[in-house]
């Protein structure tokens, strides 16, 4: 049982039920939802001990977004409460060619504004083999960038593996610094970066088309590059595959075909639980293989979370056809 | 900002969830829909002031419908209630080779047996650059086949354009007269028809297979016939494209394919509202992109009537492919 | 109209709604199903008098349980009410790559303790034309085989044709008992059997893999077998036909494009409901293209049990195309 | 087990959920209620063998009905099927000081159209100990007075004992007759009537406050009337009690008071109920304790009908307080 | 039909559906609340012609807002789109001795930000008869109060009637002044305000306890003040009656019993409405009858808002008993 | 932050929606409880670290049942898993004179069959200051006796508090043992006992009627006897009070009138919760009110568990009327 603490903001989700517009809606389905505590908790389904690092209103919806984090397996001991509001984002699923749109609503969240105080390193780190962020965080305020820096040097402190999800969105870096400023330095600290190659390069500040050799010749730490590739043909028909490269080798997974799609969102977190995962327990073939199985699955599934076995992801790995029922 | 009427009847639909069979059903889901409404309310959404024309019963179900209407923007305020019942459908929604059915319980209604009395013409068609029928209100009784008739007589004085959408219904015209008594002189007003062959033959009094030479010699207004073309392969999977004749020119959409179809009803509504909108606004080629794209957007929305954004359609018509999140 | 007996148990069927995970879900959709029930209930929705014969237990769940058995139709004044728990399944709806899983919860229930008492057979079998049974009751316990070897031998003496669908599944048969010392006397008074070559090879205990005619060589009086054939992509799309084999003739149904599959559970007992009332009341031939007709069908409705006209039926069997909207 | 005959319409009744006001609703539930079928399922709740005489719609909806009635324990196998409409109400669920409201759109239903056709009334009455009739069939059209009557003079052939509810209702009775040219030949026939003072005025023509005694003189065959007494304070609370009068004695109910009011429709149905079960099979005094009971329950309970056991009856008969849960 | 115009912002309400409390609730039930839109629709339902003054964010969510507004009967015509949020507040149902709860988020909304740009007031205000605003306007940002005295002011141009609902919430007011800095002069415009005395004393910088002839005399302009009693038993019970005071004279309503309390939002909204359609069209007396009535109607209705029929409202007033179905 | 342990059993509960009967469900609301872990849910959420002690079935919805306990705040890491079922109970609830309805399906569940293997008590009570069982736990197993006794006899060694709920169950105890046998050994290492008068005189083998004094004398280590009184209106209406007791004094809470109770299930968990909570943090005299506010605010919120904060118990404890809205 590996021990891994990933650090992030989680919004309140609210979405649209049954494919409605949000002119039709009169309900909206609440999740709570953020890509760093998606990670974690497929990486705590499949049986791993994950710490959540983050803070919440001290309201009541606050309270309840914890208790779901621990529903989904989450170490959430270390959370901390603020005043203030939580980010919130809304969800129109789309359907055939009419694609899914997101409103956001997270300016000025408590997480934004005071990130984590105080934290105690030590016991947030002990015994911790792994430690994942994301690009988002940094982007959310300078606060938060600071503290990005500093759980990146804590962990190198206590030689904690580092991932890295650069995730560049241009509706975030509002508070007058831009990622080229900011990314490369904590991007320095990774053993691993997951994304896809503009995202890395917009964050690195490198010209676009310049490929992996750069990125990792700009990282020296950096030990593996994970990216994915879907053609999206319409928002319930997708192809979907990725690939590993190490200095030396790449790895690549099945492509599978993904039709009938139940909710994209949260496929690319479920792909980094997967890949982390298997990296920790298991070889870097598998662990690509893992990451996509874990990204299939997520799509079947409503929500921002995957939650299935390691069973599960095994079968998709290995099987032809799908759909027999289970007895 | 142009400005349209439409006139017709404006039915209660109750639907089964979930795709669940009558015989499965412990609710229905309330839509108020209506060719011509449906119509309208794809205009109002693209930004056109439309008024519709029509009367309901004097009761709260006449009035909670009517206030639908006025939230999907159409002008409300020349519809008129009488005693009496509001006509009504059924609909259960098929899936795969399962086709949806539709039980209609309209006869009697207050519209059918009232339409509008003493309507001042003046105000209704102030600045109005555009009048849309269908041959459902006709076909209804010999009272709304006369208003239909003072109606067109009314546009023509003032020059406003007619489009009519013939919609042959067997079920209907249970009054007495058949369609070629009462049609082709109410057609002959139209600057535009939308439909499909058959229908035009049938309300025309033409020999089947004609073609449209026919009826622009039968019409001598008429400026543009409108036709969709509809590969049903299974309640889910359709092939959808459109073609736009004028006397000289014609004009034909990109075919789309539609798969996992929310709901197929009122997509035909969608189009003829996409297309005036485009006759209204930009060229004939746009026109007949715009209203095949508002039909494919109506297929991923269900019950009766397309709300969206113009942008939305642009893209449906300039992409290759959909389905990615907008954030 | 033909009248016709079926036994077996019915499960409380509990799931999981709209594709959830059992960890998501905060609701189960409440159903009741058990195969022999599904193949009664469709053959009644078809126009036949259909007797079932089982045990319930005698509180407010087990009655609710038989007033839905009403509701689809059963004659069911033969059931009979003991002290004790009904047999209960769990089901996860699958999605895309994601299987459909059942946990079930059917130990010691009422039926497998008591399946019926005191029975006259003379008033249940009185002018009956078809007996239909499964392999899940004498998998059940040692009183549940010996009740359907007395059902079948009160057949025998009124000449009452017999269907069996041997059904092996690997969870039961637990009280010490193995099928093939069970199943072969009670296979040996069968018309009929339905279902896939491995059952009725593990049910005879044949060896692997020897075909139709030993089967026919084994069961001296069987005149039919009846087999499907699926070939499952995933859990939304497959491929779907059947075949009925005589002693001289074998007869095949067209092939069936499954996309979009609601539900499948019970596609196999809307099969033989549908091929029996063929047998009883049409030809061999079509009796074949109605079961898959049958079992298409009910691909597409959500629960255990296929409620439909023959009507629809045909036009499956019929029909290039589907899907057109039925007013 | 007593064998009842029930003869009437039933709608189909679409009610706003949660209390919603219809200019609120997006759905509708559905049920099926009518008095007459009411009365019936409670009867057979209780035990006994109902047979409903009635007649529906011969589509989907009609049949989606019939298998509620089924479900609810009457025997459907005399019902009759024609082409036509199903009559419909539409339920606003009151709350407080707003009222519950309905909307009938009944008018032309199959029913007020046919009744029943070539009825034979040797089988339907076969053993038969009661027949249970409403003022609200002859009020809907002439073939449904004249079914009525035929049906009254063929229970009096066979000594059936007759009971009648009178219930007028004003807007009802639209083809021409008043209730007083119709109802009291077919009052003639009745061993007891049940309702309101007033009711029964209004349908023998008598003057307002004429009292009972007049009653039974105009009715000489009359043996009980049964009046039920309601204080509405509000939609949500009542007190409520019943009487039962000889042309000897009289009894009386209990008071209870009514708090939290689930459902009032069907109320007085569930009242007829319990005190038809009660005289069948048990004395006067109990009768009018069921009755009362009956009603009590209904109103706990949403929709039309009353379902529940003997033992609960007894139970609000003897039990001085309520509410402990049942283990 | 007389024309009012109201001023306010609107938000986004969240409210826990069945009672759930936030930590139980997966779902939200979406309404748009804002107290003098509440006002509007109130006015609306009882046919008046009422304009909503307002800013609202240019995303699909305002859009869907307006279109509610609409639906309720309200002219959107002047209604101004920014970019930005909606201010949003969370519903937790109270029930029995658990108070409901309410969270707000609506700081840095668009209506705060930005009110209305460049407004044309003669459209405006074109034969308007009454204005209505709330204290909750110049709470909000120094912009929105200058607005309001903008508004203010054009009414004493134009001799339009001013109501005011000071509504002093001590969570507002965060942009550096305090009530007693500017609503004294708002107020001064005032012909009527309603709401508690606390208010008035808070807003009007009074000693506690002053009462009513202390605030005629600081508003020379004023003509009547109307204040509600409300005793709060339990979540569910109160007790509620209204006075209307002019310098004069008093008028004293009705006290209602308030049991099973379905939603307590909105009604001091509802009262206000019934109490200005009263003045406008009918005497004090009437007004003040009318504004209880609407206040209790709301009280059973869940949402925001009353929506209601004039006849409605008199029943209310002139019955001693309430409950009764209506057919 | 004091540190709890409870141990029992969980079911798998499934209730009606919407008060509806068995007889109308077509879905089952989830919840899992049962009373130790409820009362530590309480616990829980007053601040306290509880530790559940139990064993569910290895499948997900055993997983499923732990994520919701995890949700509700326990501790769950010394759960064991084995294979199995759940033990279930399904509730109808009732309104107004109908009482609600739990029917059990418990039998041979996981826990009874194992209770919990090879537990490392020092792990489980390290640092523990109070351990909380019921009567329940004894009487399903041999096995669950005795390991209770284990249990007991590790606090004793490590002076932990003991708190019991004998809770009767007249449908348990069937492993032929009755609890006179078993309970008073158990009994006798509690320093507080949690119910009614008649359940300790049946565990303890005395005579109906005997009284606290008794029971004091029977069970030397007892510190404390906690005891509520309920009267029962009917299902929506109780009176409500308890009172604590120790060898020299006694304890009064208020009297609460429980009107529109919402779900009653629970409520007793809750007030051992509350009570629990306040012998460990606050007074004797405290506590008593706490238990009774906690079991007050249960009874308004659905399923088993009372999740709510210390400043919410104060109020009902404080407050003379209820029900403001809180913002």
């Amino acid at each position: 049982m590996k021990k891994i603490v990933t650090l992030g903001e989680v919004m309140l989700r609210l979405s649209t039920p049954d494919h409605e517009r949000f002119f039709q809606a009169s309900s909206f389905e609440i999740e709570f939802g953020g890509s760093e505590a998606n990670v974690g908790a497929t990486l705590a389904s499949l049986g791993n001990h994950v710490t959540f690092l983050s803070s919440f209103p001290n309201h009541e919806i606050g309270e309840a977004c914890v208790s779901k984090l621990r529903k989904n397996g989450l170490d959430t001991s270390f959370i901390q409460y603020f005043p203030g509001r939580i980010g919130t984002y809304f969800l129109e699923y789309g359907a055939m060619q009419r694609s899914s749109k997101i409103i956001y609503d997270r300016k000025d969240s408590v997480f934004a504004k005071n990130v984590c105080k105080n934290v105690n390193w030590d016991k947030v780190f002990e015994n911790v083999d792994w430690f994942h962020w994301s690009g988002i965080t940094p982007a959310l305020s300078q606060k938060a960038a600071d503290f990005t820096l500093k759980a990146l040097s804590e962990c190198k402190e206590r030689e904690i593996k580092v991932s890295a999800d650069p995730s560049y969105r241009s509706n975030l870096w509002a508070y007058g610094k831009s990622p080229h400023e900011i990314m490369p330095e904590l991007l320095s600290y990774s053993d691993m970066i997951i994304g896809g190659a503009r995202d890395f390069e917009t964050c690195l500040g490198l010209e676009t088309g310049v490929g992996f050799p750069e990125v990792f010749e700009k990282l020296p730490k950096l030990q593996w590059i994970a990216a994915t590739t879907r053609q999206s043909l319409n928002a319930s028909e997708n192809e979907y595959s990725a690939s590993l490269f190490t200095r030396e080798k790449s790895f690549h997974s099945r492509k599978y075909q993904l039709n009938h799609i139940v909710d994209r969102v949260g496929t690319g977190d479920a792909f980094a639980g997967g890949l982390i995962h298997g990296i920790l327990n298991e070889s870097e073939e598998k662990a690509i293989a893992l990451g996509v199985a874990a990204s299939v699955m997520k799509h079947s599934i409503s929500g921002d979370v995957l939650h299935c076995s390691l069973e599960e992801l095994e079968e998709i790995i290995d099987q032809e056809t799908f759909g027999r029922i289970k007895r």
